[in-house]
């Protein structure tokens, strides 16, 4: 089949900004940013609030897409490990996933902790998380 | 920034093959069924095994992408919701998001569990769940 095209639907303002500087995983982050949902995409937010945890799909636009093997953590001692047994963010597709908190919701900004992604980065979902 | 291009990495056979026989949510499911992996991915299985539980994003390309407001789980009387706030197949970037448990592995084949994606359905990614 054809290669899908993914629609941007916002976009990470956050105070990481250098890939050194990120948490590993996202459970072991208490850092806060904010999504800023493109205006059009607005009203999908609907129903959202703080306390919640959502899961946000990211587009690491950076990351690498042509490796299929890897360090685990960067951690040579273990071997290489094929990308689909690990959660790096190198991979066909680099989609980021991460369990977050809603801190606020204001319009099309939804405040949140628990970041492990740079400043800047596209968003292309948000959901429920299962069991909430 | 211009919108990336997916890369499909393998395909679902399973023997759910009408929507009204999808269990609608992978934690209610028992049904198995096979990740195929096309053989240029395959390298990056290495370190999958059964037992474990793995995270697989689907593209459902048959879900409408122009809808931000669904009923969530078909349920009228709890009013419209945004898309963003439930888990419905219905959104602008439709990637569905299961945790499978692994039955075995057979070169570029996984055997799953716990499926509620239909026969068909391309997969774009695999990863580590996070604590496992």
């Amino acid at each position: 089949m054809e290669q899908p095209r993914l629609h941007i639907i916002g976009v990470l303002h956050g105070d990481i900004t250098r890939l050194e500087d990120a948490p590993k995983y996202y459970d072991e982050s208490q850092r806060v940013g904010t999504l800023e949902i493109f205006p059009q995409y607005q009203e999908g937010l609907e129903g959202i609030a703080a306390g919640q945890t959502i899961v946000v799909l990211f587009w690491l636009h950076q990351a690498a897409r042509d490796v299929l093997k890897v360090y685990p953590r960067g951690d040579r001692s273990r071997g290489l490990r094929g990308v689909f047994a690990t959660r790096s963010p190198v991979r066909p597709n680099p989609i980021a996933l991460s369990e977050l908190t809603v801190l606020a919701v204001h319009g099309n900004r939804v405040e949140v902790s628990g970041l492990d992604i740079l400043d800047g980065t596209p968003i292309v979902d948000i959901k429920k998380k299962v069991g909430t």
